[in-house]
């Protein structure tokens, strides 16, 4: 057995594991491994080897002749300490590649084959081109509805269940695209007022100006341990926290990281990643929202009912009592965009303040309706009358209160970004269409939603008159390279169509 | 303008450009970038930008916090010294990307498209995973013939290209997956000899155990500048050396390197790659090799016979001459695997060695015959008597020692590595059968091709009689760990099938 010394090299490799050798190393040719691409990391007493790609150093000060690298994350999941003693081996393709290369073929998946890609997945072995050799073929070739139920189930068994005892646990999700849609900081309190128990797990923006948990956490803590979310959950009915820290549908992380530069969105792995994450938290009645638009996720009816099919299928046959809104997905929801902007907006509703934005008020409530709808005792059509009441009677903003208290408060500053940049309408008329993708991406390269106060806050919105020089919207930022990013990204294309009508 | 330095971070990433930010970068936020995954880099001076995937660095040792990181190759790109002044912006998806979703949705790509894609690889505006996602793309929706044509031309012009100033050209091609296949080496002397030109650039081995190139370098040097392949062309009418150097086809190796370790194969990018390379490289008249076997690339006559109309109509359309052998690939050809034991046969094949394998040379006056009937004074089927003639006579082999002493003499040691293990036959009966890839599998993990010396040395071959505990074959190697990598394989999987008759 040939010997290196452990080291950490501190380089964030964000979801690819990288490992690093010295050119001239002593004991293996680090050019052969290489060209082949991935190596087997052996520490002593670990069951199992630790998997990553190659990059070859040139610099003693990084990796030594006699040591062996690993970039931060990498060096976490070998559980060893600086130093400690590893060999390593030429690894061989993940052995459920082969069903990768057949699903590339044109052939349909059984169980088992993708169970076996998902433990391996699971367990690092794939790199992300054959990750994405995976998610192309599924998109290609697509996944029948039998091959959806199969993934959803093998990305919950590879990692983390949740089990509450409960019978009815309440749950929501929007399949996102529409910027501003923060209709979760609302429903949860509504629904958790109500005594309906609803847990709320949700996730930080990947590519998108914010997530529910980015938002909240504006306002309280979301990052609570297993036992604390227990707690909460028997003292207040509901939470909103961040899922990210427990090890749920772990796969679905990883095939998102390839996934979301790709721009790759197919059915079958939208189903298999939204009710994958929900059935590990143990939800047992959830919500579907799929906004339709040209510029949302799913731009036409017929497409929305095929997806809705789907999640009704996967659905059914996982257990779970799932029903499916479809809703306007033509422009944002609300006004602000951004975290610190939406909490505005969404205190503003949960306070009846005039100023709210009524599409954010009015889509909240409709969704809060339909889940106080699976309590039986609740008569049918009758759950928006009670969403409204439980609203205008003040105990949801209580209810959040009281939830923002158990999660813990935080102080963040509320004000937006003291960088403003209004962009003016160029004619005059009414706005005709807002563009969800380009917004979103003006408010993304403001600085949301690492700077919680950047964002973009919405004057106009479609059906809106004009006139030449009018504000549109404001583009705020708290970082100066930030604000010029996302002023050059508004000059060149500033996401309104405004009509002469 | 927000300036960072630019440092040169000593490590080899591959054919992925990446570029290291610290953590608390007081300019940029690090984190925003990652997320979004690609960055453009822009120099004082440059005109266009380089792009970079994103680590994050938490080591000022390794990039300050006023500084932007480049791996080496990302650095040589920039054309700029450490310390210049750089700045930063978001990667756009390169333009192109639209039409991979094209391909990947299951339409045909026009000419245009396919140059679009191919300038925005060239400029390395794809990340591997974009790239991963072309390859699937191709394979499964597939690429007609002319896609296939129009990809061949966009690699073409999107390299550097070879003009001789004359008419025929000779220039062969295996396409690959036999282990000692080492014709070449026989072939460019004899029709050297004959006066016909014949420059050979050849590649070095990806993960096969020896390329050309790699088994030509333990002679001679192989790594020659532009004019003094015009030098040794005029003077000897033909070359032996590796055709990486100059920038042709350079779309190519981007393809290659993420399509080997996928282990994607598909016909349209085979034919794409071997015409653009040798049409770029200014062949006129061409003579294809494709072995069959069921360890082969293609495993089946009627599989041969497609390639081998594809090659044709795409030859055709770009005034190629080009002919198609079929050979036998059901086992290696010659006995050594592995630079230097390859050279030995070789030599012994040049030299009328009564020890020399037969295969090797019949097979390499046949395609020599093939190559030599090219030349218009030469009458249909006479090509393999007039080859054997030059072998016979000992023309070859003096101009091979004259292409050597052309090239650059080198005295690499000839001798195989010392590290010797002989694999033994479990069991009486005849060799059916010799899985090409596991025995090339071994040879690699002895060593070979960066240990010249390192490889396997063939015993026994199909039809052979073996008793038990005979030598089937022998791994040789220099360096001990390997020595271990290869037995270990050897010991799962000696490659041989033994049939009791």
């Amino acid at each position: 057995m040939t010997i290196l010394k452990l080291r950490r090299v501190a380089i964030d490799t964000y979801k690819e594991n990288v490992a690093y050798l010295h050119r001239n190393c002593s004991l293996y040719h680090s050019e052969g491994f290489q060209a082949l691409s991935k190596i087997e990391i052996y520490c002593e007493d670990a069951k199992s080897p630790v998997i990553a790609v190659l990059n070859i150093v040139d610099d003693e000060s990084i990796t030594a002749v006699d040591e062996l690298g690993l970039s931060e994350q990498t060096f976490e999941q070998t559980c060893a300490s600086e130093g400690a003693s590893v060999s390593i081996n030429h690894a061989a393709p993940p052995s459920s590649i082969k069903f990768v290369h057949k699903k590339v073929a044109g052939y349909r998946l059984h169980e088992k084959d993708l169970m076996s890609i998902c433990e391996d997945i699971v367990a690092n072995r794939y790199s992300k081109i054959e990750i994405a050799a995976f998610l192309v073929g599924c998109v290609e070739s697509g996944l029948d509805r039998d091959e959806v139920l199969h993934l959803t189930k093998a990305m919950i068994e590879t990692g983390q269940r949740f089990d509450w005892g409960e019978k009815l646990i309440a749950d929501k999700h929007c399949i996102g695209g529409i910027p501003g849609n923060r209709t979760t900081m609302i429903v949860v309190p509504i629904v958790a007022a109500h005594g309906m128990l609803i847990p709320k797990t949700s996730s930080r923006a990947i590519t998108s100006p914010a997530g529910t948990a980015d938002t909240m956490e504006v306002l309280a803590e979301v990052d609570l341990s297993t036992k604390e979310l227990e707690f909460v959950l028997r003292q207040e009915s509901g939470f909103l926290t961040w899922g990210g820290a427990a090890n749920i549908a772990p796969v679905d992380d990883i095939l998102i990281s390839v996934e979301r530069p790709l721009s790759l969105d197919s059915p079958g792995q939208m189903v298999a990643s939204i009710l994958s994450k929900k059935l590990a938290v143990g939800s047992t009645h959830l919500l579907i929202d799929i906004p339709i638009g040209s510029t949302a996720k799913i731009r036409s009816q017929s497409h929305a009912l095929k997806l809705r099919k789907l999640f009704e299928y996967v659905g059914d046959h996982l257990g779970l009592n799932l029903e499916v809104v479809i809703t306007d997905g033509r422009q944002p929801i609300g006004n602000g965009i951004g975290p610190v902007l939406e909490v505005r907006d969404v205190m503003r509703v949960l306070q009846n303040d005039p100023h709210a934005p009524k599409d954010l008020r009015e889509k909240s409530l409709m969704l809060a309706g339909r889940i106080l709808e699976f309590d039986p005792d609740v008569r049918g059509g009758h759950g928006y009358k009670l969403a409204s009441d439980i609203l205008n009677s003040g105990r949801a903003l209580e209810k959040m209160q009281s939830i923002i208290a158990a999660q813990g408060p935080k102080d963040t500053p509320r004000q937006a970004g003291e960088l403003k940049y209004c962009v003016l309408a160029q004619q005059a008329g009414v706005v005709s269409k807002i563009d969800n993708f380009q917004i979103a991406q003006i408010a993304r390269l403001a600085g949301a939603p690492i700077d919680k106060a950047a964002g973009v806050d919405i004057y106009k919105k479609i059906g809106d008159k004009v006139k030449v020089g009018e504000e549109l919207y404001a583009i705020h930022a708290v970082f100066r390279p930030d604000f010029n990013f996302s002023k050059a990204a508004a000059e060149k294309n500033n996401a309104y169509q405004i009509s002469e009508k």
